[in-house]
């Protein structure tokens, strides 16, 4: 890499493609004196997948920049967020984390030198930083550690103690971590201002912030690492890949909520600076863009399919997995990837010792209900009944409304709250902390159980028990079939 | 001391006068076993003064019994409840606090041997200490922990995140500290049944709760260090003894909310077992009481009047006092008081470095205003105005609306909520966290500057520049002068 380039090149590379910056106008008087110092954090409660590319390209561009980059593993709140996971497994799922980081960098090509890890537990236990987030708690009122939390800490009915304290602890790592920006996706925003507004009380200088936008996942739903059916895996093989990517969300000329064309906006142009969709001499032949909103026009006019978009992604995309699975082919990788990531079954039995009493509670919280893609819909010949077919869940779902018998048979399908992405988890009021069963077949009994106290309200609204079923952001309703049967 | 008592013997010298034992099954069984282990907690940061005999006296009655007894100095607690106050001040005062504790003991005649001193930040900012609390946060909801502390936690309109760790760290200290029980106030409760309810949430022993009832203070309010004004300091000279207890409130023949005979039926009897009331031979001569309630019911009588219980429990208190004035005459005693209260003046010039801009701003919160008790109030005879006498209230102090002038001159009390106690502290809406100025006379001035903007609303309210003036109970309101002006 160019280490020679000039501030305002290294402006340019840092800023590109983000959402927001706080504090930017500290960017450059830095720069003229030094290289940038930026942390990125991510707590290890899952398995990163190709979403993480995302960041990924801009901590790229961070390095192509001169920074230095610090990758923050979260291991206390991955703790704190799962405590039935023991330490043992944290401590293997996060040199996965850094194994699988790595990889993902050096196929992308950047120098990884001024690229660090480092560990929550390193120093968010210690004496001087404890101190730290008691004395941020004495000057920090619940009303704004609430606030701060609310996009990113699971809003529910009876929020835990916890989430009042993450934005502090998010403040005062940029203290600890010693750098001058902090990185983080735009739904971080509240806890970035919280750490620019209680950083200067403790006598600690307020950071910069720099915020992507949220880029809606490769094969739906928003990136997050706890929605894993859909996501593609960094370690999947090719057919998986071409699988799971023919069943990405990809609507012909719509540029909306489009992940797969927001892949190559986010993650093949920064990397690449160009993009080919691949296409039958038929349809035109394949064309070489170098802007993505050139891309982006076309794909709108239609003159670029969603066919020919997903197997050209799917080639660029292969080509930057190839690495990542050739890293973990070696005897090493792969028993650190299976001890990281033991199957369902075993994890299951070990997770089970200490909840067995929960886990024979019927309760909806075991069921992982979410919000799902209506495919196809066709009418039925026979009776003015709707067959729904949804994308993404999984057997035991609740989907439709039926009232009536024979002849009076109608059916409706759920409907999520506007705005709702496939992928969203749905909930019964009140049951919104508890875990969801692993294994399929004692999940199918469990759904089969709750379902006899599945009903719709008078006002429409799917319940259980007379508790409605939601999202984070409403009620699952249905049209009109009041009184109506889920099933 | 006898250590040979029974467990019978044991467990009435543990459990006498107290108000409410939650757990009192667990406690024959570890008596049949072993000693008792029991912690009391309190925050270095006020200065003990002879409201402590009434923990001391059931810290005695511990000792007796053979149990061990740990005093927990919560000095994290009271570097975070002022945060200006630097920990080389506080380390003095928690000495201060250990001496004058131990000379208290000593005084009553107990033996200490059983008796430890544990500083909250022996352990509380350690790793597993720390771990434990984010692991109690994880499993707490934020409506518990405000339940938890809701009686002992300041109840203001903006609270701090702090107020909920507390009921956590106290909860855990339990564990920490390796005790069997804990013993506090009654105003403590909720606090303890949160501690019963989580510890075993993290795989430790719920704990005895032992609670004292709210003692009214001798010279009148709640025990609490932290009104200073009418306090009978452990070093008092015996003229000032004089002065408080003559200005305390002991009306005839009332024994509610009576702060000098609650002092001889928590403090005095079980001390002595007995307690002989001074009296001229021309009302009876001097009498020995064997019980309490023969003293009380005396007093309800009148056959003993306030005068003549005031002289004997001076005369009671100076012989406890006695041991406590002598031990603080040596030079080393005497430069440890100096050093850990420092003359107000040189405190606030140390304090007031981080906070000019606060101290010169003119808001309520530097008042300290108190409730007071109307002592008498007289007619003036060419007007219906009130002229009302409180007592221990400082000088610059709102205390009656006024309206009209003249001959329409009318003058009315100002009215604290139903229920409150002398010595309540009086704030604005929205003005609960400021620190009063320490120096009277600047305070004046302040006063005078605030007082332009007292008004009476036209509910009857009092109020600064539109925002109520309330104790924690509710608002200060006075009878009919609307739109009077408080002086």
């Amino acid at each position: 890499m160019d280490d020679n380039k000039n501030v305002e090149e290294k402006v340019s590379l840092i800023t590109r493609n983000l959402q927001e910056i706080l504090g930017e106008d500290r960017l450059r008087p830095i720069l003229e004196e030094r290289d940038l110092v930026i942390y990125w954090g991510t707590a290890t409660t899952g398995k990163p997948h190709v979403a993480y590319f995302v960041p990924m390209s801009k901590i790229a561009d961070f390095l192509k920049a001169g920074s230095e980059v610090t990758i923050l593993f979260a291991d206390l709140h991955a703790y704190l967020d799962n405590m039935k996971a023991p330490w043992e497994l944290l401590e293997l799922r996060t040199q996965y984390y850094e194994h699988v980081i790595k990889a993902m960098l050096e196929s992308i090509g950047v120098p990884i030198e001024k690229l660090k890890f480092v560990r929550g537990t390193d120093y968010q236990l210690s004496r001087k930083y404890t101190l730290d987030v008691y004395k941020l708690s004495s000057v920090v009122t619940q009303h704004d550690a609430k606030k701060a939390g609310a996009e990113v800490v699971k809003q529910v009915e009876h929020p835990l103690l916890s989430g009042l304290l993450y934005p502090g602890l998010q403040a005062l790592d940029e203290e600890y971590l010693k750098v001058d920006a902090q990185f983080g996706g735009i739904d971080q925003r509240k806890i970035f201002t919280f750490a620019e507004k209680y950083l200067p009380a403790l006598g600690y200088a307020k950071r910069i912030h720099l915020m992507n936008p949220m880029v809606p996942g490769l094969t739906g739903g928003k990136m997050s690492s706890s929605e894993e059916e859909s996501k593609i895996d960094l370690l999947d093989k090719k057919e998986d890949v071409k699988k799971k990517l023919k069943r990405a969300f990809c609507e012909p000329g719509n540029v909306e909520n489009n992940g797969v064309l927001s892949f190559v906006k986010h993650v093949l142009f920064p990397l690449h600076g160009e993009f080919v969709v691949m296409r039958d001499e038929k349809w035109g032949g394949s064309k070489t863009y170098i802007e993505y909103d050139e891309l982006e026009k076309d794909f709108s006019d239609q003159s670029v399919h969603p066919g020919d978009l997903k197997s050209s992604v799917e080639i660029a995309l292969n080509k930057l997995l190839d690495p990542i699975r050739k890293k973990f082919q070696t005897p090493e990788m792969q028993k650190l990837t299976r001890a990281a990531y033991p199957e369902p079954t075993k994890q299951q039995k070990g997770a089970s010792k200490g909840s067995t009493a929960e886990n024979d509670e019927i309760v909806p919280s075991r069921l992982d209900i979410r919000v799902g893609r209506i495919v196809s819909v066709e009418r039925h010949p026979d009776a003015d009944s709707l067959y729904v077919e949804k994308v993404d869940l999984g057997e035991a779902q609740p989907r439709t409304v039926v009232s009536g018998e024979g002849e009076k048979r109608k059916v409706e399908p759920l409907n999520p709250p506007g705005g709702s992405a496939p992928g969203e988890r749905v909930f019964v009021e009140g049951y919104e902390n508890g875990t969801a069963d692993d294994e399929l077949k004692p999940k199918k009994k469990v759904f089969e159980k709750l379902q006899v106290d599945f009903k719709i309200s008078d006002d429409c609204t799917a319940q259980w028990q007379q508790k409605n079923f939601m999202t984070k952001l409403g009620t699952i309703t249905c049209k009109s079939l009041k009184g109506g049967n889920i099933s």
